[in-house]
């Protein structure tokens, strides 16, 4: 059964690919007609999200594969206020997180095998489609996801802080481990690094801008990666696990993953927009692996927060506030490389104009 | 303490990048001084030497990194005719192959753990440099490697049939296996998937000229790979393990990723000459690894071959004798195609002119 809300929900969407000298590209509010609340879902209305910048990049269709109009946003936090009639494990008022993933089948060889984010009938959180309806993400003001995928937050962390990302590579204390890309991803990932009591957090990024927020947020060292990719020497075939939380056109992978040991690996966290260029010899002659990740699992998540909870992994926030203009500033601002290290849109509800 | 002998080595060298057309640029014979016997080797008569693809890559110069001249064969078997003074573990006369790898420290993390492949001071059986000497293969009458890396052939195979090379993918019976590439790596790849009973073994080639010697080897399955790298849109994420045995310019690597399921793995076995090219999506939102892998080490060549005396895996041989015309006709079948599926240069001792 599937209950009919003649409520209308309202939030800054994009109609057309995001040109940042643009204004007339830039988002735009817009108010919509809710899709059924399904009888597993919960309804949530948003009180932080995060402006991430996968966001950027769909909002500019970099990746080639936005359908707009697109709401973004793939990591908020906000209380419940609709509970579907079969679910048994979330209440009204409840506060839970939710991540780039919305849905999943539940049922499948992946979703029983805590896969579930890579499941073939997986929705996203925005820029996907259910049951012939957009799906709309937290830069609305209330969004519909199946409860699995509603994560409780643990009481410590604030609303603006819960938006985090995980990645999930086995690492502790025998690991050396380099992140690559010290932004929205990056800065999470060398605290979580660091939590984990890694041996080495090697923050790597293409100037030293960025030194001294790497070393409070916990790297043992800083390599400087050049225009030509090139680096100190001494770093080559160091690492053990090279999480790559930032790319670009020009980033040079084989001189990348020769930063990794024998038998280590490189692991993509990022999605960048080009396809990569790798010599083979680079993965060949030193048993390199290279793995994409996508999200965690809704259990990866609880983990995760829990993690979070014990030892104090935070993102270091900047807020904008919920307004039209203020959530344009976040996203220009992103875009402009000032986004020290996560902006997060900060407030309940949305203006409808 | 080195002895010297004043016996010279004969072997068939390339002087130059070899060149299908142009014989000038073919083996000729070649008289060297062997480096001296040290005390942790043996010297090998060669009795069987395998003519390899990465032999073609190397004498055409196509990985951009011969020195020559260049006496190429990395798989070949001989009986000891010399044993160094300290070594403890082989006979004069025992019958043992030797892999790309003839050396290695024996001392360091890679060493000590069962990669001694890897190790940076490993040396190569041709094209490698020891104390100053460059190293020549088995295309040369005798050759003297450390002795960790002359491994003992079981009685069961026959000289021309040990040269076998080996992967390590964790596969059985619940993995779905595919070989690209049906030569000298790809015909033995899939008979060792089907004797470690995967449910499927599909076999992937770009035309279906050797649909019939695939089936025959073992596959359950045979692909065909379009010219534009598309392929029957059932094989896609049918794949746990996808052992790239051979891949060419026009190799499209997005699509063959697209043949991985969730978290399963492409192996790249054979070393291509020109860089991966790949979009990063195929890799992150199915959680693909791509993995190279060099050789095995020499436990590892131990367990495989004891694995082939086991369960009768045998490469399908043609032999060319021993005489300088003889290897230079199995070069130019191997470039032309007409390697089915091992050229196997058979014969003791090499002509001087």
């Amino acid at each position: 059964m599937t209950v009919i809300t003649e409520e209308k929900f309202i939030g800054y969407g994009g109609l057309q690919p995001y040109v940042l000298k643009d204004e007339t590209t830039h988002l735009q509010p817009m108010e919509f007609v809710p899709r059924p609340l399904e009888d597993d879902e919960v309804e949530i209305e948003v009180s932080a999200c995060g402006i991430c910048g996968s966001d950027i990049h769909q909002l500019t269709n970099g990746w080639n594969r936005a359908t707009f109009p697109i709401i973004p946003g793939h990591e908020f936090i906000g209380k419940i206020t609709a509970v579907g009639s079969s679910v048994k494990t979330h209440l009204m008022g409840q506060r839970v997180g939710v991540s780039p993933v919305s849905r999943s089948c539940g049922d499948c060889e992946l979703c029983h095998n805590l896969r579930g984010q890579y499941c073939a009938s997986k929705v996203t959180t925005y820029n996907g489609n259910f049951k012939g309806h957009k799906t709309f993400g937290g830069y609305a003001n209330k969004v519909r996801v199946q409860a699995t995928w509603a994560i409780p937050i643990p009481d410590s962390i604030r609303d603006i802080d819960a938006p985090l990302n995980y990645n999930h590579q086995n690492i502790g204390k025998d690991t050396s481990v380099a992140v690559l890309g010290i932004g929205g991803l990056g800065h999470l990932a060398i605290q979580w690094a660091r939590a984990k009591q890694c041996k080495k957090v090697i923050a790597i990024s293409t100037s030293d801008h960025k030194k001294e927020d790497a070393i409070k947020l916990g790297a043992t060292d800083f390599l400087v990666l050049n225009q030509d990719g090139t680096y100190d020497p001494k770093y080559a075939k160091s690492v053990d696990v090279l999480l790559v939380c930032g790319s670009g056109k020009n980033t040079n992978w084989t001189k990348l993953v020769e930063l990794v040991k024998v038998a280590g690996k490189l692991v993509l966290i990022d999605l960048p927009e080009q396809p990569l260029v790798i010599e083979p010899t680079a993965l060949v002659y030193n048993n390199v692996t290279m793995v994409g990740t996508y999200v965690g699992c809704s259990d990866d998540l609880k983990e995760m927060l829990q993690f979070a909870d014990e030892t104090g992994v935070r993102p270091w926030v900047t807020t904008v506030d919920n307004s039209l203009e203020g959530v344009n500033q976040g996203v220009k601002d992103l875009m402009n490389g000032k986004g020290h290290y996560r902006i997060v849109i900060d407030g309940i509800g949305r203006q409808k104009e």
